[in-house]
Formats: C-alpha cells, sequence, structure tokens
C-alpha cells in the first residue's frame, strides 16, 4: 500500500496480481462503513489522485466488513451537520448554507465519475441511500445475492440531493420503477436490481463479487488505456448530449487519440497472438 | 365525494381508509372510456385541483367497468372536430388551427405529469392509443392481466402527437421496442409490457390492479410530502437535463426544503419507532 | 433489381411479394462482409436514395453469406489509410485528417438513421465493431441466434467513434451494460442482446430471422406513410430533445401531416374492413 | 372597443384607423399603473385572447396617463400577498407556496411571448421593475424621451423573478450591462436603452411614441399573417435552441405554412403594385 | 483561376498577390446575382472544397456588377419550383416534399458556416433576402456606403427559412431590432447595420470594401492556420452550446493542436521579428 | 490586509472606507502581471475565499504598475511548461496531458464566474490574452482610455483556450467582431471596447477607473446580499439555458431568497428613507 494513499476511513491497495488495478475499500465498518465528513472528502481525494496516476488503468471499489457496502450518510453526524446551520435564522442565508453544503458533498461523488479510469465497484449487505448515489457514478455495478438496496432519503424526510435523482435513471434507463423505489423508499434486492439493470450481476457472496469485480477490472487494465479512457469519457460525454454533439465530440477526441501508437501495438500483438504492452498514460 | 370536484366523466373520490389519497377515474364506461374533448378539459383541471390541494399527497388513477382502462381518443367525436378546421381551405391557416388544437390537447397531458404529487395509474382491459399518452404522463405505471395496449396512431394515418412519442421512450429507455410497436401499432400484453419496463407490476385483475395502486400510494402518502413532492419534481427535471443541470437544480431545491420540519419529525419517529405526522402541503 | 440502385458491394432489391418494401444486403461475404472504404460511400448513397424513393416505405438489412451480418471494419484496409495520413508529421494536422476522416465516415453511418423510410436490420454471425455502429443507426434490430456481438474497438487500441458510444446507450437505455461490453471489448450473444433490449426479438438462424424482419417492414409498409415516416422522424428528434421540446415540434409536424387524405382513408378502410391504400410519398 | 375584451385596469381597443392593429393600454394612471394581482391574470386573459383572435394582427401596448408607463409591483399590495405566505411557519412549505405565485406570475408575463401576434410597446415616464420583465416579453420596444427605466428588485432584497433575468440579457445581448443596471438597481434613461439596444428608437413624448408603435403595428399588421406569425415563433424558438435545431424547426414549420395562397397574392399585388388582401388568421 | 473551381455564376481567383486567400465571386450580375437553384448546388461544392485545400487559408465572397451583392432569391425561377410541387394534391405530401427542399437549400448555406476556413463578406448594393441568409453563415461582413439590406421575406408572404431567423440574433445579439425588421420587412443601410453590429465596417464603395475584406483575409492568413481554423471552429460551437461545454470542447479541440509546430515557429519568428512560415493545413 | 489572503503575486486587501469591498490586485508589475502557474492557482484560491467570506459584498480587481493590467500569460514560462509535456512521445500521451492542463488553468478562470459576490473589474494599459479570459469571466468591465485589448493567441499559433472563445460572444453579443478580432489577432482600444460593448465605461486613467470601479462596487455592496447574489447567479444561468429553464431556476432560487428578512428590511428602510442594514450572507 502506498504511503501517498493513506486516507482515513479508506483502504487504498493496489494488488500485485492485479497488475495496474487499485483497490479502493471504505473501511469503518464497525459503523456499516456510513459516511462522515471526513470520508467524502478523503473520497474525491483518492479519486482525483488515482484519476491521473499512471500506475492505475481500473479500480474496484468495496466496502469493508461483512454487514455493509455502506450504510450511507451517519444520520446522527450528519444532523448535528445540519444544526450548525441552524444557528442562522434568516431563511435564505440558511438556504445558502445549505447550498453551499449539498454542492460539496455532490462533488466529492462526481469526483468517481470524473475519474478518468473505468471504477467497477462490488457492492454488498446493506447499500442503501448514498450507497446508490455513490455506486451510479462508477461504471459497472456488481452484486453479492444478499444486498440490500434503498433510495432511503424520503424516510428522512428529504429528496436525495448527492446525485441518485439526476444520475439513477440515466443508469437503468427506466423512470417508471426508478419513481417507485424514490417515492416509496422501499427497499429492494440483487435479483431486481438486475432485473432493472441497476447491476450488471450477482455473485453468491461479497468474496465471490469482489472476486468478479477485479475480474472485470483486470480485463479494462489489460486494454490499450488510451483507449479504455477514451471511451469512458465519450460515453460520460454522451448521457448528457444529443447523438449529433456525441458524434461531433467523439470526433475531435480521436483526432488526438488515434495518433497513439497503441493502435499498431494492438494490432501487432493481434496478429502475432501476444499480449501487447502500452506506454502508462 | 367532494363537490369541488364534480366533473362530467370524471368521479373523484377520497376513500376514508387511504389517507391523503385522491382516486380520479375516467368514468365513461359505455364507450370504453373513449375521451371526447370535454373530458380532457376535466381532466386538467381535476389535475390542476388536486396538485395544490393539500389534503392530498398521493393519487390513484383508473378507468370504470370492466372492459377498459381507456380505448383512447373518441374518434367519432374527434374525425367530427377534424372536419370542422376542414372548413378553412388555406394549407397554413388549416395547419395553424391544428396546431393550436394539438397543443392545447398535449397541455391537457401535461397537467398529469406537472401535478405536483405522485400519480400511479392501474390500467386493465383496452388501453390504447391516449391510454399511452396519458399513462406515460403519471409516475408509476400497474396493469391488470388482461390489458390490451397499443399505440395505435398509425393504424388511423396519424403519428401520435400528445404525448407518447416524446415521453415513452424516456419512460422505457428501449428505443428499438418503441419503434417497433410505434411504427407498426401492433398491439402488447402485459406481460411484454412488463418485460420492457412500461409497467412496474401485473395483477390478476382489474380489481387487485388499483388495489396495488392504492398500496403504493399510500406508501408515498405516509412519507413527508416535502420530500415526496421535491423528488418528484427533481426526477422529472433530470429527465430533461445533464446530470451537471441536475445537481445543481437538486442544490437549489433542497436549500429551501431541506429547512422542512419534516426532516427532525421523519428523524424522531424512526428512533422512536412511531409513525411520524406532516404538516399538509 | 434496379439499375439505379446498382452499387458495389451491396445488392438492393424490391422483393414482389414484399409491397414498398427495400432490401439491401450488405455483399461482401468472401471477406466476412467486412468494410472498405467504398462501402461506406455506396451505403450512404443507397440510403439517400431509399429515403425519398416513393416507392419504397420500409427497408430490411442485412448481410450476405453464412457467417458474418459484417465483421466490421476491414482492419488491413484501414490500418493502410491510417498510415495515408502518417505521411504528415505535425500532430494537428494530422488530427485535422483524422477528424475529416471520421465525420465522413460517421455521416456514412448517419445516412441511415436520416433515411425517411424505417430499417428494420437482421443480423447473423459475426456483428462486431461497426455492426454494432450500423444497427443502432437503425430502427428495429433482430438477430439470429448464432450472432456473435461485439464492441470490438478498445482490443485494436481506440474508442469506437462513428456512432456506438453515442447511440448504443440511447438505443438500450442501461449505462452500466454498455459500459462493459464497450470497456471490455467481451462478446456476447443473441439472448443478452434480448435481455438488455439490444435487439427486439431472437430467431433460429439467419433465413428466419430475415424472414421476420420482412414481416415487421411489410407490416410498417402496409400503413399510411405520413404517420410511418413521421413517426420515426419525431421519435429520432425526441431522443435528443426535452419533452417539451418533442411535444412542440411534434405540434408543428403534425400541423400539416394531419391534412393528408391518409387519415380518412385509413378511417373509411378501418370501418369498412378493408385494406386502405396510400398515394405515394 | 369589444365587450370582450373588458377587463379591469386594462383598456383595449381597435382603432378603426389601423385595421388589424389591437391597442391595449395598462389603465390604473392614478397609482402610476403598478400592478396589482387581478391586473397580471386580466393582462394574461387578454393576450391569451388577442393571441387567437382573427380579426388581429398586431398589438400596440403602453400605459395611461401622463407619468407612466408602470412604476412596477405594486409593492404595498405584494407586501401584504407576501405575508398571507407567512402565516406558514415550515420553510419548506412557504417556499413551495412562493414558488407557485411565482410561477403563476411569470406565466402571466410568458403569455405575452406567447401570443402569436405581434406587439410593439410604447413606453414613457415610470418604467421600473415589471416594466422591464414585461417589455422584454415583447417584440418591438420603443420609447418616450422622459422614460426612468430600472431593473430595481435589489433595492427591495429580492432577485428580479419573473422574467427580467432571463430574457434582459437575451434582448440586448450584452452581459456586462445587464449586469451592471441589475446588480447596482441604478436608473437609467431612454439615450442609454438605446444605446445598449433594449429600444429600436426613442421619440419626443408618450403621445410621439404611441405613434410611431402604431406606425411599426400597422406595417407588420398589412403583411401576410401566416408570414409575420410564423416569424416571431421561429425567432421566438430560435432564441433558445442552436442554429442547427432552428433551421430543422424552420424547414417543419414552413412545410406547412408555404402552401398558403398568401406567397402568389403577395407576388402577385407585388407585381401588379396594389395592396395585397389575405385571408384571417 | 484553378479549372477544379469552375462553376457556373461563380468566378473563383486565387489573386498572386494575397498568398492562401481565394476570392469566390457570384457572378450573374445581369439578374442582380439573384440566385437560381444551380447557384445554390454550386456555392455549395464550392465552400466544400475550398474548406479542405491546403492553398486556402481565408476567403473573400462577393458579387459582381456594380449594383447588387444579391438581390437575393431568383423569385421568378422560385415560383416555377413551387409550382412543381403543386402538382401533389395532398397536404402532407406537398409538406415532405416542401420540407425536404428546405433543408436542401438550408443545407447549402451551412456549407459556407461549415467551411474550415474563415469567411469575410464584402456586401454593396442591393443585398437583400438571401444576401442576410448567406452574409450571416459568414465570418466577418463589411459593406458598401450604398448598400440596401432587407429581410424582405415577409413581403412574399413567407417566414425567411434557410438560416436568417435562426442565425441573424445570434450574430447582431439584439432581438429587438431583429424583430423589427424581420417583421416589417423595412430596408435598412450601412450605418444602421454598422450600428446594430451587423456589419462590422463600412466603406465608400464595392472596390473599397472589397479591398478590406481581402486586407482582413490577408492577416488572418497570415497566421498559423492550426489557430485560425481552430477559433473559427470553436466559436461556432461555443455560440450553440453553454460555457461549460465550450470549455470541454476547447481543451480536447486544443489537446492535438497545441502539438503542432506552429506554436514554436510562432514564438520564434516573434522573436526574430520576421515573417514565420506554417505548413499547409 | 487579512493574513488569510496573503498569496503570491496578488495584494488582497479590505478598504475600510469601501464596505463590504474586497479590492484583487494583481501584483508582478516588473514582468507587465504576465501570469505564471503559480498565479493562476493563488487567483483561483482567493476568489474560491471571497466566495463565501461573510464580509465580502463586491469585489473589485486590477492590475499593480502603471503599464498593465496584464500583459497575459508568461509566453517564456509557458512554453518551458509546455516543453516539460514534450518529454512524452506518444501524441495521444501528450494530448491527455495537455488536457489536463488546459482544464486546470480554465478552471481557475471559472472561479472568478462561480465567485458567489459581484467581480468589478478594472483594465489599463496592456490587457491581452488572458487578461480578455479573465475580464469576461468577472461582471463589470471598466478601462482606462489607455488600454491596449488584444485576443492575441493566434499569434503564437494557438486558439485561445482558458475562456475568451466560449465567454467573450456571450458577452458583447456580437459574433462578427468577435470573430475579428480573434481570427486576426489585432489590437483594439477603450472606444472600440466601449462601442462594442466589451466594456461597460471608459475613465482617464488607471486611478480613475479603479474608482469608477469601486463606486459600483459600493454600490452593489450597500444592497441585500441576498438579492445581489441571487441575481448574480440567475444571470450566470440564464445565460447557458433557454429562457423557460431560466424562469423555472429562478423559481426554485427565490422560493428559499424571498424568505429573507432584507425585503422587510429594504422596504422599511425605503419608506423611512434610511440606509438598510443587512446581515451577513
Amino acid at each position: 500500500m502506498s504511503d501517498a494513499y493513506k486516507f482515513e476511513y479508506f483502504t487504498v491497495q493496489f494488488p500485485a496480481d492485479h497488475k495496474y488495478v487499485a483497490h479502493v475499500e471504505i473501511n469503518r465498518p464497525g459503523s456499516l462503513n456510513a459516511f462522515i465528513e471526513v470520508m467524502w472528502e478523503n473520497m474525491a481525494r483518492i479519486f482525483n489522485k488515482l484519476s491521473t496516476d499512471p500506475d492505475v488503468r481500473a479500480i474496484v471499489l468495496s466496502g469493508a466488513g461483512a454487514k455493509a457496502f455502506t450504510a450511507g450518510l451517519d444520520v446522527k453526524a450528519a444532523s448535528e451537520g445540519l444544526l450548525s446551520s441552524e444557528t442562522k435564522t434568516d431563511p435564505a442565508r440558511k438556504a445558502a448554507s445549505l447550498r453551499r453544503h449539498i454542492l460539496a458533498f455532490q462533488d466529492c461523488i462526481s469526483a468517481v465519475e470524473r475519474c478518468e479510469k473505468p471504477v467497477v465497484v462490488a457492492m454488498h449487505g446493506y447499500s442503501l441511500g448514498l450507497a446508490i448515489d455513490l455506486s451510479t457514478a462508477t461504471d459497472v455495478r456488481l452484486c453479492a445475492r444478499d444486498t440490500k438496496f434503498g433510495v432511503k432519503e424520503v424516510d428522512i424526510g428529504l429528496a436525495a440531493d448527492i446525485g441518485t435523482l439526476s444520475r439513477l435513471p440515466k443508469v437503468v434507463g427506466n423512470y417508471g420503477w426508478v419513481k417507485e423505489v424514490a417515492l416509496t423508499a422501499r427497499e429492494f434486492g440483487a435479483e431486481e436490481a438486475l432485473r432493472v439493470g441497476f447491476v450488471n450481476a450477482v455473485y453468491d457472496n461479497r468474496e465471490a463479487t469482489i472476486a468478479a469485480a477485479f475480474k472485470i477490472a483486470d480485463l479494462m487494465a489489460s486494454k490499450s488505456p488510451v483507449a479504455v479512457q477514451g471511451t469512458k469519457e465519450i460515453l460520460n460525454y454522451s448521457r448528457d448530449h444529443s447523438v449529433q454533439d456525441g458524434l461531433r465530440y467523439t470526433g475531435v477526441w480521436n483526432s488526438a487519440a488515434l495518433q497513439t501508437q497503441d493502435v499498431s501495438a494492438a494490432l501487432m500483438s493481434g496478429l502475432q497472438k501476444r499480449t501487447p504492452t502500452f506506454e502508462k498514460l
């Protein structure tokens, strides 16, 4: 484990047998990996760092402990935070303070989406509230059979505001189901998550899920990083733009990317049936 | 039944055992609940009224009679309407008249989407043409096993123009299937509707479907109305905007909404294992 | 076969027993229907022509030979093309040349989407790389049980740049699955394609798939061409715009389209239980 | 004056010597034409009615009395309105009530923009606050030399919320000037308004300004209403869309509009040097 | 004059004393340079060719003859064209034919905007109707003192549909003035055009205007073509997108463009006070 | 001067006689205030800090020394920076490095735009290259008569990429003029800047300009900070969205902001002819 990646409540590892793959683990298992403020900030720092780390080509994200990927926001800590802004009495000033706070939180989640390397998330156990916000900012979602998902925010009197309502419908592509689970806060399991396309696959338990995540991440890390990172970026761009705009952006992007030596490296090794090697990125 | 909600061809009720839930029923069963012009207008009036009625937190929409949710536009009446604009001979003036007519129709459907309270629709039997337009403007779609769906407009020589072509693809998230059913007008049943995500669930018959709709509506009505109505609004906004825009809008929305006392009410009752009470909205 | 539609590497036919339906077949079976530059251009010419050909109301697209719909870009030919731009040494000038090339390629694919008549594609065997780009520009996708799909571009060191990354997510509506197959280049079969909604249906073999495609195309061709072509256009517009914009565009479109005599032709023949005849378009 | 257009605080006239031109005058001169709630609603009703009145082809909007076009919102009345929502104590519920209120107000202003007939506004004297909101929703702005303009909202502690901040920058096309006047609330006169393009021309006094407005309106009313109303609609659409989208919308719009007999009527009378007559619209 | 650029009704020259500058002249002076169909097509072909011609870095566009830049559409020829679509009797089919026609026309104009090299237009005399459409698709507009401008389309019963209504407001940035001239069809002169920013400068006569256009074009042609063409492309992109999107696109564009040797060539020659030479593009 | 605001190459002051106004001065006069990398980062830090500093309500930005607001990027330093990325030989990897670099630079400029408090910039002397990028991110631009402006980037072989090409056209609203100055790199003076609306006013010299900037900033700082900051935010949002979207965002924003006590404070003091006091924000 690199010293550069020592952040409280997170373990970041670079397993020797998974070349170019980083493993980020949420590590506050005693509290079901519930998030307190410092964890948001650390998570953003970690993914910002990985984004440009030339030794990393794909990332696996998981939660430590048997019980939870993350049970969501640490409600107790969060309500104290809210209380602090309660000292303001003017509703408009309180609103300003809350808005700044929300935007800062959102930005930490968006760091995962902005990370230039693909992120595969392996979920298990309690995966509630911000577990959904967080996982919709990753690229591929896997889960264990025992996972308990829930967009729980309405249960505590608020509309989810750090990503779920913006990203979940675009991730699963089905508004009817999203509205049902977001407006009722009812929990749903791994099979339902698979059926609606929220997760790509379901595995027997936490370990098998993480192993599967590494398998996918390994595969991504074995490909040209120019190709993989370009593909992630263009897919994220396309989600928010028209097809015509997507094509135009792709053309400009690839006008530089196609000049890479990775293309001939990939073609050559394809013909010669050997594994290509790609320069760092 | 409230006098304020007496509108021809619709029954609006507030069942005592479903607190805060309104039940809107299309009521022209002798004509398979087919729509004539006054029904459009009445429907818009009803949903505009429910939108700000503080005693309503969720709405169930269904069709009276055993045979149909609605068989769609009353084609006979509509073709007479079209004929009236035929007195104009200049194609550009006829176009202006038709366009005003279409936009007015569309706006009646959009009243259901704009309604601040979530709407759960329970469909059965014939659910053709505008049944699709109408249901895609609701939040959650359920149906009985016997439902016969169809985007039938091409069968009468026109492109569906009051909502289906704009909303259906975003509801189900799959363009290939939408194009097939919209370009061929072939009917489809409950199972197919479930498989492609057009409905959230299928029930044995009309009664069971309406009962299930009430169950979901009850659940929504038991939550903080600040949270529920905010969630609906933000999800509708996000459908038509980029993720970045969605996050920004959410931040501003919640800067006021988070100041609600519903948050502490919900948290408290959660800790105390009792049902929270929320002020009207 | 019309002389006007003689283009190298393509067969265009107008089967007598499929009135108003054109059959376009990619015809370079000796090379697994892999695309070389002239094929792009010919394909665009064919679809541009069909778009306004009044004798055509629907199109079936398939690949000749038992082995492949198309194995994608002819990599050998393409790499020579790339090499030709390698004579430039200034990376910015090389980028300009590449960008022009990509945009020209994209435009050939977009000709299929822009074609005013609906296109049903029947895929079988190898359907890799640009097979995905191409098929996402059609309206309805069918495939044979033996089809081998793959977004293979990262395997040759590049991000797919002629349509897949912009259109595939909007076609299937599920970003998680798209990211997995696009970032790993792993192949997938007919059943998976059906499950995620990439294809509408799977058939036993190439012949059965093409027969099914004709059945759907025949059905489309039997409807009012005003209604069918309007529906395709509005659905394509709606994909890239907000619901509000979609409704506005639909209103303007139909202000002319509803003046067609097809509406009364369709209504009449509906009442009289006979097949309507529609003027050419 | 038509009975159909009798609305409190407004005079609507159809001057015999200005064929097809309606004159709407804000008529509460004793209070400097300041707006109270009923005036908003009446104004929306008037413009909705004029929008489809076949006897109207252009509209002049002005204010009665020597002193003001309108001094803006009747602050006294408005603050009472605000107070009524003050009975709510939950900030989120108060926010919901305020938001509904603002959107209803905005919609009244937007009725002027949505009106299918062009509107020329003649301003004089005090033209503060909502005078700006209102005039940016018209098509052509003229003013008298004595006009005192001001985006005054920050002076009463709020951001202008019924149109100015969204429309003014797009009307004048210069953000620097808009920011200065909106962030300081400093007043500006006719010459400055002309220089930055907020008004098209300045006249000596109220009467001359109204006369000039009629001259422009007469000119517009003498042209083909199909051409004029199409031009207004397409310009409004283009403001909010890309050039590419604007061209596409224009093409669809004119596909019906060009079928009008007004084109040959206009061409003929052009050749024959006589005034064309156009059917009503 | 190159043989490759021989197109009826246009003269294309490459003046020896204006290195890298092409001069395109509309050449049908006997008819005031009014456009007939073949001219549209030729103009598109010329600008498509110039767009990628490595010997061209900037373009001057002007009209031959003393009287007009162009008097617009050749109304007589156009009305015959319209008549040809009149053989269709179904209004929807006629609409389809008109729409295809309009889009084809628009695309010819857009070829000027899409041209990768900057275009400076020198106008004089009659510059009506499509003179406006055409000039708004160029980059810099100059005119002679005698120029008579007019958005004349409403005078012949139609809304301008080949570009003016979409581009003119974004070119001048002032909607009030655009609405006045487009809704009244009143003509305006060089001074007014300068005041509202439609032209950049006014010169004494046709010759002086063309000379000034060459001066600007020469200056553009003396700069790095990588820098100039990138600047044009990014400005056009930015017009139709948010600032955030503009910045993102710029970043991707320059990631290739900054690798050019033109940067060091420009810096060096700057230090050494000599004229830089740039490789062709 | 606060210790919290000590950043190399910048002076940040809070002049006692300008309550709530911060003065940020670029302070590297020996090098004409040309920017080196640390200055970007410091500038972003300063504006991020001021954005939420409750003691600041408006900001004046100027340049130290008699000769320049800023002569732009320190080309010598920048070219060394570029050289460092030259160690990479793969053009795609070099592109990735350049893109990250550009986005980081852009983000520093955007910090000025994102700053919640209005910024008035006072320019003088050399104001080239990034002086334009920077000033278009402020709210109000003033300049001294001796100012020499220029979008100089094409002169060093590149397209301006840190903001000018995206923001300048939206600031001045006139594309023709922007294209001329950006494609030729010709310099322009204060009078031209005023005429096209790039600056709001011109003053005799540096001191008078700064004094005028303070006058405007003082005025802004004397108003309700809720109103002022809301106005800035809504204007920035509106620039990048449709009018309809702008109105919707405004409604949500003001649903919280109107609950402020500043409204009654402003109204009261208005009636009582005294200066209102507003709580910090």
